[in-house]
C-alpha cells in the first residue's frame, strides 16, 4: 500500500496530470494555476484517496501517508526559505476541497504553525507585533473549535468583553497587549478543556488538523449539502496545506476575490472586491465591506493591471468564467486559488453562449456547461425585482412550487373559476387541496395552504401543472368556513390582494409587478444546441390541454402519458364513476360508463387537438376503485352519495368496505381492474378512437392513437386486456367507417414485467417504465410510507438519493436494463420510454439515455431540463467513447 | 403441419411408445394393455396435440386431423367386420382422457352411430330390440346434454312422465314401445331446440362428439379440479374412439370395476364389484347397486378366472395397484380401461411399501408413488370410525385446519389455560380470533368459529399449530357475553361438549372416540426412504416450544424461522411494546425495552431447549408498530392504553397516526426499525446470546445461534444492521466471559436484495427467502388484497396457481435463480433456503432443490410431506440426468 503516493507538491500535481478526482477541486486548480505559471504560494494536496484511507483505518492517518506530508513540509521550507516552527517562521494554511465545489461545508484552518516562539518571529519578520498575535488568537480560537471540535462561545465571550470593558466598537481597536492577555486567556482554557497544554509542535498541529479537514467530511452540514447535490459520500475531500501569506500586514498588502464575469447577469466584465490590509477570513465574516476593484488600481495601479491580466488568462486559460481568492502581501500579488465560478441560470446561459462567439468552446461544451436543474428558474413568470424590494414578506411557507403570482383571496374552486373567468386574478387560499380543488387550482395565479408538505397533494399538482404555490404555511390560518385569512393578527378577506412567491415561500401583502419568462436569447440558443446534440426523444406527462399547452412550449415531442382517471375528480363526473362502483350488474355498470364516456371522448378530443402534430399515450384508468370512494367514517359524504344516487347508505357502506385495500399500492388496480371488469376499459378504448376520429377529421390529417395498459406482469394479462381494447376499438372504427392506425402498449411497473419483458413484447408495441411503481415494489417501500424512516438511511448513509427522484441504479436500473433487453430481443422495433417521476431528473436521464430508451416523458416545466440534460448524455457517451 | 400424425390406433400408440404426455393417461393404458395382450374393444386415440390444435385453430377441428379420424374409423370396421352406420352397425364411445386422471370432469359419449336404421340392425344382431332403443335414447340424450351442451332437465321429464303415468318405479319397467315414443319424442324436442334434425349421419355425430370432448377441457368443473390439483391448462386432452362392448344385452353380460388392491386400506387383495346384464353408465350413475365379484364367479366361473389372471397380470405389468373397467359381452371379457388407482394416503403407503417386499419396485419408485400432500392426513389424530358413525352433525363450518377434537366448550383463552392446566379437555369457541386468542388456542382440542374464512387468524395459526379447526361456522350462534352457542336453536354452554371435525367442517354435540396418528409402520419406513434419497434439508418454521416438539416429531432438522414478534401479543408483553412505541426518548425506549428483555430470554431460552440437537433461526423483529397499537377508531382501547401507561388520550393518537402506514407491507418494518431504532435489535440480538449461554450450560453442549434480519436490500443496510448486532452479541459474550459460534444472516424478501445479493453476500452468512413477501413485490400484488381479483385471473386462466402456496417460476423463480448464484460466487459456502409458505409445498420444492437450494423451511405439519417431496425432486432429477 505505501507505494501509492498519497501527497503531491502543486508541481508534482501539475506533471501527473491528475485532476479533480484525486486532488479535489482546489487542488487541481492550483495545479492548473502552477502550470499556467501563475503567482501561488507553494503547497501541497493530500489526495481525496488519502481521505478514503483515513476512514479505512478507523479515522487515522496511517504513517506512510504522514510522513510523506512531513518531507513535502520540508520541501515548501526549502521553496521559501523558511522553517516549520523555526526563526523565519513558516505558517501555512490547511483547506478542504473536494471533487465538487462546497463551499462553506467544509473547514478550514489558518495560520497554522503559531505558537509562543513563532508568534515572536512573525512579529520581528513582519515588523507588526500587533498582527502577530491576533494571528495567533485567531489561529487558537480556529484550531480549538475545528480541530478540537470545541464550540467557540466562551473564547467569543472573553473578546466580546474585552472591547465592552474598553468601550471598543471594532476588533481592530483592541491593544497588542490586550491581544497578548487574550492568548494566555485562550490557551488556559484550552488546556482546563482538554486537560492538556495547547500543543506548541507545529507537526502536532498539522496532523490534527489535517484529521480534522478529512473528518470534516462527514459534519452534518456537509452531508445535507451532498443529498441536496447528489454528491456521493465515497468520493471524500482532499487537504490543501499552502504557505500562509498575508494581506493584513499593512497598506501595501490586501485581499480579496474576483469573479472573470458577473455571475448574477454573465456580463463579459470582471467583477471584483478588494480589502486593503486585511486577510481572507475578513471578508468571508463580513465583519470589513470590500470596497470596489477600482480602489486597487488607484492605489497599487501595477498590482492592479498584472491582476486583470491574470484573471483574463486564467479565464481563457481554463474557458470558463473564473472565481479566484487573491492576497496582496507588501504589494506581490499571490492567487489562492481559481475555480469555475458559480452563476445564476441566467448568467450560466449567457456566458456558455458568449464563450462560443468568442470562440473559446464549442456548442457541445456549452451544451455541458449549464446545470440543467437551473433551468427551472427560468420558466416561470418572477415578481420585478426592483418592485418586489419595496415589499416585505407577512408570512412564510414552504417553496412547493416555483413562480410567482398575485390576486385576490378566494377560498374554494367555484370561486376562482367564477372571477377567474371574468377576468380577475386570485389566489386559492386552502387549509389543504384535494383532487376536487383541481379546477380551482388552475384558474388561480397561486396557491397557498396552511397544512401539508413538499410532496402534498397541492404541491405536487401545483408542479404538474406549474402554478405557483406556498404549501404548510402554517403562520396564515385560513378559515374556509368564516372565509378570512389571518397573518399575525390582522385579517384578510376576498376584497384583499396578497402575492406569493413560490420560489421561497414568502407571502407579501399587495400587488407586486410581474416580469414573464424568457424562453428566447440564450435560452432559446442553448435549447436549440441541446436538441441538436441529444438522442434521447423529450416527451411529457400531462393530463390536461392546459399541460399539453405549457409541454408544447417548452419543446415536448410528444406526450408520454396522459392520465385518464385526474379527469374523473370533477363533481359532475365522479358521480359517475360512483354509480358505476356501486353498480350491481354488467348492466348497471355498463349504463353508468356511458354516461362517463361523453366526457371521456371530450376530454381526449382536447388532448389530440392540442397536440396537433404529437403522439399522444393515453393510459386507461389505473387507481383502485376506493380512491373514488369516501372512508367508511366519512358519514356525511356517504349519506350525500347514497342520495344522489338513491341507493340505501348500508349499500354505500357495504361497497366502500369491499373496495377497501389493505395495501392499495399493490391491491386492485390497474390491468387487474379490466380482467375483473372489461367493460371499463372497452369504454375507454371506444371513447379514445371516437375521440381520435373526431380529431382527425377537425385537425384534416389522422391522429395515431397510443393505448397504454397499466401494471400488467404477465403476457396472457396484457393479451387478455389488449384483445379488450383492440375489440373495442375495431367496433367503433367499423362502426365509423373510417381506420386509423393506433398501438397498444403496457407500462412495464411491476418487476415481474421486467423478467417477463421479452414474452409481454410479443404483444406490446411499446413499454413504458413507471419508475414510481417500479422502484416502490423493487426497494420494497411505498412512497407514502418511506417518509418515516429514509431520512435515517440518509442519515447512517445507506441510501444517499431519493430513489423516487433519482433512479436507484443497482437495483431498479438492472431491471429496466433487463427489460430493454428482453423486450428488443423479441421485438427489435418496440418504443422504449419512462414516463415516471425519474424521467425529469437529468442523472437519471444519463443513465435511462446509455441504457437504449427512445424517449423519457416528464412534467412538462421540466421538459426544457430533460431536454439539456439528454444532450449533455450523448455529449459525454461521445466524449467516452473517443477517449476509448 | 398435415404431416405430424394427431391420430393413432391402439397398436400404433403401442409401437410409437408415445406415452401419457400426448396420449392421455387413458390412451397410454389402452395401448399399455394391447401390448400386454389383453382383450380390449379396438379403436384409436386423437392425441392432446389435436386438442391443442382444436384451441388454436379457433375451435375447429382442422380438416387433415378429421380426415385421419376416419381413416382410422375404416380401420376398426375391418378390425371388428362391422359398418360405421351400416348394416352390421359399428358403434363407439368417445371420451376424454387428460395426461393426469381428472375423473369425472370431463365428458364421454357412449353409443354414437345409432340412427333410425342402425337402431334397427343392432335390435336384430342383439336380438333385443329393447336394449337397442333404449340404447338410442340414452345415445340422443347425451349427445343432445353434452355434445351440443344443451340441459338434460326436460327430457329427462320425458321419461319421468312416463314412469309416472305408468306407475313404474325402475327405468328397466319402461316397455320398448314407450322407449320407441321417447326417442321420437326426444328428436322433436332435438328439432325444436336447435331448428334442426337430429343427425343422422354418424361422422357428423363423430365430429361433434370428438370436438365437445375437447371443449369439456374448458368446461367450468374441469378448471376448477384442474386449479386444485395444479394441472395445466395447456396440457389439453386426448379423446379416445372405442367400438362399443355391450354389458346389458342379456344374463351372459355384465359390467364392473376392479381395483387390483384394496384403495381404502391397500390391502393386497382383489376389491371389484359386478353387476350383471348392465351398461358401465349404470354402476356409475347409482342406478343399480353392484353386486359382489364373486357373484360372477358363480355365474360364470371361467370369465371369473380370467378375470383375476388378467388383473393380476396388470397389476404385475404396470407394477402398480390397478383401476379397470370391464364389460362382458356374451360371455365374453373386454377390458375397456385400466390406469393407476386413485387411494387413500394410508392405501398409498401400504401399497407403495408392499411393492417394494414383493420386489416390483425398488424404494425410489416407491417414495414417487406418495402424493406428498397425501401425508397430511395422517398426521392429526382422527375419529374412530365406527364410533363417528353413530353421531350426526349439528353444524358445519368449513375444514380451516385438519384433525379432530373433543371437549368442554369454553369462550375466553384464560379460561380455555386453566382449565386446560386441570386436564379438562376444551373446545374454544369464539366469534372471530384475534393474536391475544393465542394463548386459548395451544390449550384447546379443538377452535370454533362463527366468522372468518380459510385464512382467517384462526385457521392460519390453527393450521400452523396443527390444531383442528372449523372456521366461518355461521350455523353456530356464539355469544361470548352470555357465554352460549346457539345452533339450530339449541342453546350449549360450558356445561356442554361438543366435538369437531377439521377435515370436514363438521361439528357434533358430545364425545366421539379419538385414534392417534400413527407415524411409524409404512409412514415411517415411507420416511426413512425419504430422508435416504433426498437432497434438500428440512427445518420447521416454529414461534413456540410447543411448535418445535411437533416440527421434531415429524423430523425437522431444525428450526428456519422463529417470529420473535408472535412472542409480543400476549396481554402482558403487548404493554411494554406500547410502553416502548409510545417512548419519546431514546433512554425510555431503552427502558421499556428491558422490561420485554426477560420474556425474550425465556422464550428464546425454551426454542434452544426444545430444539437441543438444530440450528435455531430467529428473525428480529419486523411487522410495523402499528401492529401492537390499535386503530385510531377504537376508542375503549385507546383509553384503556392510556390509562395503563398513564399518558395522554391525545397521546397515544398522536403516535397511532404518526405510525399508520398507507401500505404496511412496504412501509415502516424489518430491518428498517433498526436503522432507526438500533435499541430494538440490539437488545434482541442480547436477549438471543443470553438464552443461548443459558441453553448450552444447561444442555451441556454449545448453542449454535442464528441470528436473521428481515426485509434488507442494500448491503449498507444489512452492514449497519449487523454491526448492531454483532455488537451486542459481543457484549453480552464479553460480560459473560464465553464465547459462542454465531451467525448473522437475512431474509432475501425484496426484488432489490435477490439483484444485490452478490453485494449483500459479502456480509451474510446465509439467506433465508421469504417467498410471500417476494412474491407480492415482484407481481405487484399484496396478499391480502389479491383475492379480490385473483379469482378473475384463474377463470381468464391468466394464472392457474396460486402465486403465494406455489412458487411462480418463471418471475418469483427466476429472482431466486439470481440470488443464489449471485450470492454463491460472493461466498460459496453461503448457507441459502426458504422459509415461506411456499418452502411447503411439492412443486415449490421440486424446484428449490433445482435451484441448488441447501434447505427448505414450513410449518411443522408440513415436514413431512416436505421430506418426501425432497426426495422426489432428488429421484426426479437423477432420473432426467440418467436419461440424458
Amino acid at each position: 500500500m505505501a507505494e501509492k503516493k498519497y501527497v503531491y507538491s502543486f508541481k508534482e500535481a501539475t506533471a501527473a496530470k491528475l485532476g479533480k478526482d484525486i486532488l479535489g477541486g482546489k487542488g487541481a486548480g492550483l495545479a492548473e494555476m502552477t502550470k499556467a505559471g501563475i503567482n501561488i504560494p507553494p503547497g501541497f494536496t493530500v489526495t481525496t484517496e488519502a481521505c478514503t484511507l483515513y476512514y479505512d483505518s478507523g479515522k487515522a492517518i496511517p504513517d506512510f501517508v504522514w510522513d510523506d506530508i512531513v518531507a513535502h513540509i520540508h520541501q515548501v521550507e526549502k521553496d521559501v526559505n523558511k522553517e516549520f516552527g523555526g526563526k523565519n517562521p513558516l505558517l501555512v494554511s490547511v483547506r478542504s476541497g473536494a471533487r465538487q465545489s462546497m463551499p462553506g461545508m467544509m473547514d478550514t484552518i489558518l495560520n497554522l504553525g503559531l505558537n509562543d516562539e513563532t508568534v515572536k518571529n512573525i512579529a520581528i519578520a513582519s515588523g507588526n507585533e500587533r498582527f502577530a498575535y491576533d494571528s495567533f488568537r485567531r489561529f487558537i480560537l480556529m484550531y480549538t473549535n475545528i480541530a478540537k471540535g470545541h464550540p467557540r462561545t466562551e473564547m467569543d465571550k472573553m473578546l466580546d468583553q474585552i472591547k465592552e470593558e474598553n468601550g471598543y466598537k471594532l476588533d481592530t481597536e483592541v491593544t497588542t497587549e490586550q491581544l497578548k492577555g487574550l492568548v494566555a486567556k485562550y490557551k488556559e482554557y484550552y488546556k482546563n478543556v482538554f486537560g492538556e497544554e495547547f500543543p506548541t509542535d507545529p507537526y502536532v498541529q498539522l496532523k490534527e488538523a489535517v484529521a480534522a479537514v478529512f473528518r470534516s467530511w462527514d459534519n452534518p452540514r456537509a452531508n445535507v449539502y451532498r443529498q441536496m447535490n447528489g454528491i456521493p459520500y465515497e468520493w471524500g475531500t482532499a487537504v490543501n496545506v499552502q504557505t500562509m501569506v498575508f494581506g493584513n500586514m499593512g497598506e501595501d498588502c490586501g485581499t480579496g476575490v474576483a469573479f472573470s464575469r458577473n455571475p448574477s447577469t454573465g456580463e463579459k466584465k470582471i467583477y471584483a472586491e478588494f480589502l486593503p490590509n486585511a486577510q481572507g477570513e475578513d471578508v468571508v465574516a463580513g465583519v470589513r465591506t470590500p470596497l470596489h476593484i477600482e480602489e486597487l488600481e488607484a492605489r497599487m495601479p501595477d498590482v492592479y493591471k498584472q491582476f486583470m491580466e491574470t484573471i483574463t488568462s486564467m479565464e481563457q486559460y481554463f474557458r470558463d468564467m473564473q472565481d479566484m481568492e487573491y492576497t496582496i502581501e507588501h504589494g506581490k500579488l499571490y492567487f489562492l486559488q481559481t475555480r469555475n465560478g458559480k452563476r445564476t441560470a441566467r448568467a450560466a446561459l449567457k456566458i456558455a453562449c458568449d464563450l462560443v462567439d468568442e470562440g473559446l468552446i464549442d456548442e457541445k461544451e456549452a451544451c455541458m456547461r449549464v446545470e440543467p436543474k437551473q433551468l427551472n428558474d427560468l420558466l416561470h413568470p418572477t415578481f420585478d425585482a426592483a418592485d418586489l424590494k419595496k415589499h416585505t414578506p407577512i408570512v412564510t411557507g414552504l417553496p412547493a412550487s416555483p413562480g410567482a403570482g398575485t390576486g385576490y383571496i378566494v377560498f374554494t374552486a367555484e370561486e376562482a373559476k367564477e372571477k377567474h373567468d371574468k377576468g380577475i386574478k386570485v389566489i386559492l387560499c386552502r387549509t389543504e387541496t384535494s383532487p376536487e380543488d383541481i379546477i380551482g387550482m388552475v384558474n388561480a395565479e397561486a396557491i397557498i395552504t396552511s397544512r401539508g408538505g413538499m410532496t402534498s397533494h397541492a404541491a405536487v399538482v401545483a408542479r404538474a401543472m406549474g402554478r405557483c404555490c406556498t404549501a404548510g404555511c402554517g403562520g396564515a390560518h385560513i378559515d374556509e368556513e368564516k372565509r378570512t385569512v389571518t397573518i399575525n393578527g390582522k385579517v384578510y378577506t376576498d376584497k384583499d390582494i396578497l402575492s406569493v412567491n413560490g420560489n421561497t415561500g414568502d407571502v407579501y401583502e399587495g400587488s407586486i409587478k410581474m416580469i414573464d419568462a424568457d424562453l428566447g436569447g440564450d435560452f432559446g440558443r442553448m435549447m436549440d444546441w441541446a436538441d441538436k446534440y441529444r438522442r434521447l426523444k423529450i416527451r411529457a406527462n400531462c393530463n390536461t390541454p392546459l399541460d399539453a399547452d405549457n409541454a408544447h412550449k417548452f419543446g415536448a415531442e410528444g406526450i408520454g402519458l396522459c392520465r385518464t382517471e385526474r379527469m374523473f375528480f370533477a363533481e359532475d363526473r365522479i358521480l359517475n364513476m360512483r354509480s358505476m362502483i356501486l353498480s350491481d350488474t354488467l348492466e348497471q355498470r355498463v349504463a353508468a360508463l356511458e354516461r362517463i364516456r361523453p366526457y371521456q371522448v371530450d376530454d381526449f378530443y382536447k388532448m389530440y387537438m392540442s397536440s396537433p402534430k404529437d403522439l399522444v399515450c393515453i393510459r386507461l384508468l389505473d387507481p383502485p376503485l376506493h380512491e373514488f370512494l369516501p372512508t367508511i367514517y366519512e358519514t356525511e359524504k356517504i349519506a350525500e352519495i347514497a342520495e344522489k344516487l338513491g341507493v340505501t347508505v348500508e349499500k354505500v357502506k357495504e361497497k366502500i368496505i369491499s373496495v377497501e385495500q389493505a395495501n392499495p399500492m399493490m391491491g386492485f388496480r390497474g390491468v387487474r381492474l379490466c380482467v375483473a371488469y372489461p367493460e371499463i376499459y372497452r369504454m375507454q378504448a371506444s371513447a379514445i378512437i371516437q375521440a381520435a376520429l373526431k380529431a382527425s377529421k377537425d385537425l384534416g390529417k389522422d391522429v395515431e392513437p397510443e393505448i397504454m395498459i397499466p401494471l400488467c406482469g404477465e403476457l396472457k394479462e396484457f393479451k387478455w386486456a389488449k384483445d379488450t381494447v383492440v375489440k373495442a376499438v375495431e367496433e367503433e372504427m367499423a362502426k365509423q367507417g373510417k381506420k386509423l392506425k393506433y398501438h397498444v402498449g403496457t407500462m412495464i411497473e411491476i418487476p415481474r414485467a421486467c423478467l417477463q419483458a421479452g414474452n409481454i413484447a410479443k404483444e406490446a408495441e411499446f413499454f413504458s417504465f413507471g419508475t414510481n411503481d417500479l422502484t416502490q415494489l423493487t426497494m420494497g417501500f411505498s412512497r407514502d410510507d418511506s417518509g418515516q424512516f429514509l431520512p435515517n438511511y440518509y442519515e447512517r448513509k445507506i441510501y444517499e438519493f431519493d430513489p423516487f427522484q433519482t433512479v436507484d441504479q443497482a437495483g431498479v436500473g438492472e431491471l429496466v436494463k433487463i427489460a430493454v433487453e428482453r423486450g428488443r430481443a423479441t421485438r427489435p422495433d418496440i418504443t422504449v420510454g419512462v414516463c415516471g417521476e425519474t424521467g425529469g431528473d437529468p442523472a437519471s436521464i444519463m443513465f435511462y439515455d446509455r441504457v437504449g430508451l427512445d424517449y423519457v416523458s416528464c412534467s412538462p416545466f421540466r421538459v426544457p431540463l430533460a431536454r439539456l440534460a439528454a444532450a449533455q448524455a450523448a455529449i459525454a457517451r461521445e466524449r467516452e467513447a473517443a477517449k476509448k
